[in-house]
């Protein structure tokens, strides 16, 4: 398979055509950002972690009969997937009440979700990707009401294989942020799974070990990343 | 009915305890305040106004059988009204974008929304009244799936009666916010419903009739408000 044209370039990743139809490769970087780029740095191996740990995950839910964009990891750094019309929409699975929740609805951080809490956010970052009802999503056409419950429904599902996944190996899953996208007419999940788009700590210590090392400056980032790894390839 | 006790004193209403039990006198200011209380200003007749205009919209509610907190207006600037235990949430509902929401989701005012959107946004100054799905009223403890049920059926059926009714009195029913509590458990609408807490355009020319006159210094405010009355006591 070959690169054929950059198609998109964000801010972790790079989304490649190739020459076979339908399928591009993503390819993940070593850039870190925080605050809707504010913060930004070089993290060397990052992108390699990542591409990783998220075909791991991917890989699971593939098995699980969750319908997923990802096809194989081709390269340290690359990974082959079906390519989507990708819904403008963020979706937020939350177990445990941590990051900008705390802040909005001034909770106290570490409150327990039973049943968890779907988000869901509009991606644009102009707007600092402000939070969205469902009535919002339905109503300003991002999607329609059955896809919104279908993505609801995977969101869950996925949480729930996740939770037991990493539960078995020491990690509380925290929160996670999904994005789908359409593929001939069917919802499939799509971007990537991994610490920098998941809270994960530990179960017993309660550390952290996800990108929330790099927002509030803890150091450690590049060796908590890689424990996941090491955790979740076990 | 005496009044025995100051309960409460908002920005725009005083509440007070009565010797009749289970029944308060809801007081009418003439304060203005926009942006959280940022802006502040007295505008001699508004508290006159909106006690007569609320009074009105409850006498309408209560006729259709929504339960309200209205009782019966006593003087110019006072009603009487059920005692209720708030919900710390309001109840916002939009048939054409306007506002907050223009501004947050990056939409163009004057969209119409059919079906109308119900939001709910927790009442908190300090965290600037932050927006909520249904999941976190009931995640947050706020009330139950039951009430909040009631609740957006109430909404909706107050946005259908004022809207008819404002309708035939040339009056667009742009959004409006509610607040619920209750009363010997069972919900109960209580607050006003006026120019402060409403938004309406005349029919015809789109000339802004309510509270935005003053946040954004449009003048002719009590005069819009006047007109409001005239229209709805016709």
């Amino acid at each position: 398979m070959k690169k054929t044209k950059r198609l998109y370039e964000g801010k972790a990743k790079i989304l490649w055509e190739t020459d076979s139809p339908g399928r591009m490769i993503q390819e993940f970087k070593d850039d870190a950002t925080a605050f809707n780029g504010v913060k930004h740095e070089i993290i060397s191996g990052k992108g390699v972690l990542n591409n990783q740990i998220s075909s791991h995950f991917f890989t699971l839910l593939n098995e699980a009969g969750v319908t997923t964009h990802f096809v194989e990891k081709i390269s340290e750094r690359e990974m082959v997937v079906d390519r989507l019309e990708m819904l403008p929409i963020e979706v937020v699975v939350r177990n445990v009440a941590a990051g900008s929740m705390v802040k909005r609805l001034g909770i106290e951080a570490g409150r327990r979700f039973d049943p968890p809490i779907v988000e869901y956010y509009l991606k644009d970052d102009d707007l600092n990707d402000p939070i969205l009802s469902e009535e919002h999503v339905t109503a300003l056409g991002l999607t329609t009401h059955e896809f919104l419950a279908e993505m609801k429904t995977a969101a869950l599902k996925v949480n729930s294989i996740l939770t037991g996944f990493l539960e078995e190996r020491g990690i509380r899953l925290v929160d996670f942020k999904l994005e789908f996208g359409l593929k001939d007419g069917r919802l499939v999940l799509g971007d990537e799974i991994s610490p920098d788009t998941c809270r994960f700590h530990d179960a017993t210590s309660g550390r952290i070990m996800d990108k929330d090392r790099f927002r509030q400056d803890l150091g450690g980032f590049i060796e908590a990343y890689n424990e996941v790894l090491d955790r979740v390839s076990s």
